[in-house]
């Protein structure tokens, strides 16, 4: 399929399911999109969605989406423990298959421009999508949330949006829209009992102390089992490979006469992180993308 | 997509273009099958299609693509090296993704049941849609071709046909229907120039010679690699598969010093030959198809 992307948008709505039905169905609305999944938190006050279609119609439906939230949700009555700007808070364009990053951030920045310039709502461009390097972490743009930047974005020249007016939207505050790769929950399981293993290997893969650029992990214990676990977020799966960090597991492990016992992915993962472990593992270096049935058939569909 | 799958048709024209051409074009008239590839061998006089699309769908497809045979191949004129009974020669469906062995086998018979009331061409059924062991094997009910057919089949108790007239279509023939898995051309190069090891190898982890049940394979030379290959097929990706044949493989050629520089797959493959393999070396035993986004996404399509 051309230009497949997917997209994570998050609302700030967890609670009032006819809301929550109201967005979903004006996502759905585009036909070409599909909603692949829906988590709604009462807890957070937060909803979910994860659409996946070609980039133009996934724009329409985000659009639409969007739309809905703006008149359905006022954030001047919103209450929730997640940090928010806005009734749609966060919109990240993942690119899927072979569509390249610059194509979801070129999608994130007219999604943008038609939000501000027909709905009145200031917006923020993050991570791929961000114009300056200080609006690439998203919490850096989000901060304290909606109260503190409805002042800021008046007073502070560090606050002034990518587009749109220079004022909240009174009920529908901020939206802050961007392009990132897809985030992979991995975990793997360690026939050991000692926690302390497992924090050693996670300490030794993860990125904030010396290991893999694109790889978050924690060490845990898994008591039903009798196990331990690394458990970890993939953040770029085409520069850190998961084949990469299993085998970094594999041989820290056995380091301490300790073995994998199986790995895991929660919930999806793109089917290029499995076709590139395969390729790695029966060295398959000249397959191409077009020779898997499945992904010539959704190039030509 | 549900019930989705793949046929490879052969029809006996591989010379006049226009003929191909219309057979293509009858073939891509229903809108939901796609047309992966056309072969055309004019020594054989003989064209190779590669259908895919949901079940109900492809039969549509393939039905007019015979029927358009049937009015405009001869088999009283037609001449070529391979052995042939028909104008369509041989109709495989081969079921993809989650889609069961048991729908490609109904598939075959309801195609053959159309083909044979409405076209007046006597149909037989092989491989895993075969009503009788003996007919399981394509050659036992091709054997010498149209010219002998056209004979045997009024005289031989065992050539009459499984569904249909028994006597061929005056210029049309028969038709071979039938349902089997996907076949995958798959290579192992090894750093040795030496095709004794590549010959032995070949022995030792093909089917005919007591290796694998679904593996076929030989031992050639690549001189202009100054390598030397295995070259095999797999028939039953399943039961035989990819990642042990490889394995297999590694493990006969360190034990003469070799080792392999690369293996290939030579045209299409299913995705899940790929994902089974990941599978395998990432020790993923929970990962389900649906956890795949791109295997989802077909899935609702």
């Amino acid at each position: 399929m051309k230009s497949l992307m997917e997209s994570i948008p998050n609302f700030s709505e967890g609670r009032r399911s006819e809301v929550i039905a109201a967005i979903v169905d004006a996502a759905r609305s585009i036909p070409e999109v599909r909603v692949l999944d829906l988590h709604s938190d009462a807890d957070h006050n937060r909803s979910v969605l994860t659409l996946a279609g070609p980039g133009e119609a996934l724009q329409d439906s985000l659009f639409r989406a969007i739309a809905t939230a703006s008149e359905l949700i006022d954030l001047r009555t919103h209450q929730g423990e997640h940090p928010r700007i806005g009734a749609t808070d966060v919109v990240p364009f993942v690119p899927l298959g072979e569509t390249a990053m610059a194509d979801a951030v070129s999608a994130a920045h007219s999604l943008g421009r038609r939000v501000s310039a027909e709905l009145g709502i200031p917006v923020y461009f993050y991570e791929e999508a961000a114009t300056t390097p200080d609006r690439r972490n998203l919490e850096a743009i989000r901060r304290k949330g909606f109260e503190e930047l409805r002042d800021s974005i008046v007073t502070d020249e560090e606050r002034v949006p990518d587009v749109g007016p220079r004022m909240l939207h009174p009920s529908a505050g901020a939206t802050v829209v961007g392009a990132r790769g897809p985030l992979i929950a991995y975990n793997v399981y360690l026939n050991t009992e000692d926690v302390r293993i497992a924090k050693e290997i996670a300490r030794a893969i993860r990125h904030s102390s010396g290991g893999l650029r694109y790889v978050k992990a924690l060490g845990m214990e898994i008591p039903a089992r009798k196990q331990t676990q690394v458990s970890m977020n993939l953040t770029n799966y085409r520069r850190s490979a998961m084949h990469t960090v299993f085998e970094m597991i594999k041989r820290m492990a056995a380091s301490h006469g300790v073995q994998i016992v199986e790995s895991e992915v929660v919930g999806l993962t793109p089917m290029q992180v499995l076709t590139d472990a395969a390729q790695f593992y029966l060295q398959l270096h000249g397959l191409k993308l077009d020779q898997i049935l499945e992904a010539k058939l959704m190039e030509e569909s």
